[in-house]
């Protein structure tokens, strides 16, 4: 199954650009009666037929639209603090698309190694996880904020934090959120989060989640918790 | 914290190689008198002081020991085709050693892209992240093997295998498994296992696992069956 990614499809034809053109017939070779499926990253799955394999502008023809494709029973946006080496929050970000996952913000907190984040490198990332699993929903990357900044953002769900400060009371996902709900999980840097940063988040009223004894590193805290909330939402039906 | 890797250690001194004396003293300028942790990879936790500096051989006296160091209440072992792209089973590596894995086993089967695996090479993976996840007990990582040969050696456990065969009846995981038991996991490669070794595999007592609706690539698959069987053999106290 070939899938490209168009967010900006709006009528029954739909033209690639110019690299994607390319690809379609100078790397895959598809010729023109070929089907293949598109996703708009807002829950369109499209099968397409291609109607003309001009390398520079292959144009598709939809033939079937499928809107609100495997949608997702809840909301899961993670803010972590990008790593040091990006490569680890580049391959969260391509097994937390994988795993399920709607928003990400790279925040920056008190001991960020890292303060610059390139989302443009990042998005692609995401986009290339989103056509590999074929996910109509593409998830939402937002620019990288300050944790100060980040937590003056209202948010209607359910609020946690991972740190690993001892000696504070922390309880496991699912002892903290409701099923089929948004949830919003923030996950701090190598160095953790500071006390300072813990005790704001938990006045603003987000909850401290464990993920267990394991030692976990950034990226990996973040995809174990996005696994988490995945497996705790998820039909049990086989 | 400091942490060595020291599978060797038998006697209440032990003297660190030349690669790790350098590291010790040249990188890490490590004094004498330092306090440091040595795990052996059995469960030994130890506690040792750094007695003579030499950038060639550190000599460490064992001041405490603690045995069966985070013992795990269960036994993961997952074969798993190699990818095409090593790196993808190396993270996994890292990932499994710091969410919890006991035995790995690459296997050849019908579809692998990749039949040669260095396992030097990945062991050095998976002792850098028994260090810095502060592991106690080594994974052990077995030479790779075909999938019918592995097919052969007996296991006493729960036996499962993952594939994408559609039309075939598949289980999640927590209806399989008894908890705090043995467990061994068939994960295929970037094309699945043929339905010839998947019938093979159910003849043998395997039994099919689904992961949920979702497309994982081949290392996602195996890390979601590692998070999956440690979270339902987690002990819920937090």
């Amino acid at each position: 199954m070939h899938i490209f990614y168009t967010p900006d499809i709006t009528q029954n034809t739909y033209t690639l650009n110019e690299e994607e053109s390319k690809h379609c017939v100078r790397v895959l070779r598809l010729p023109v009666g070929t089907i293949v499926n598109l996703v708009d990253g807002r829950g369109g799955f499209y099968t397409a037929e291609i109607t003309s394999d001009n390398p520079k502008k292959v144009i598709l023809f939809i033939k079937q639209v499928e809107r609100e494709f495997h949608k997702r029973n809840h909301y899961l946006h993670i803010a972590v603090a990008p790593t040091k080496n990006i490569d680890r929050i580049e391959w969260f970000l391509e097994k937390a698309t994988e795993l399920g996952i709607d928003e990400i913000t790279p925040i920056i907190s008190h001991r960020s190694e890292r303060r610059i984040v390139k989302e443009d490198r990042l998005n692609k990332v995401i986009t290339s996880a989103v056509k590999q699993s074929i996910k109509a929903y593409h998830p939402k990357l937002n620019e990288a904020i300050s944790f100060k900044e980040f937590l003056k953002i209202p948010f209607d769900g359910d609020m946690l934090i991972a740190h690993c400060i001892d000696n504070e009371e922390k309880k496991y996902i699912s002892e903290l959120i409701v099923p089929q709900h948004k949830y919003l999980v923030l996950i701090g840097p190598e160095g953790d989060f500071t006390p300072e940063e813990v005790n704001l988040a938990l006045k603003k009223g987000f909850k401290a989640l464990t993920l267990g004894n394991n030692r976990l590193r950034t990226e990996t805290a973040a995809l174990a918790a996005c696994f988490e909330i995945n497996y705790l939402n998820r039909n049990e039906k086989s």
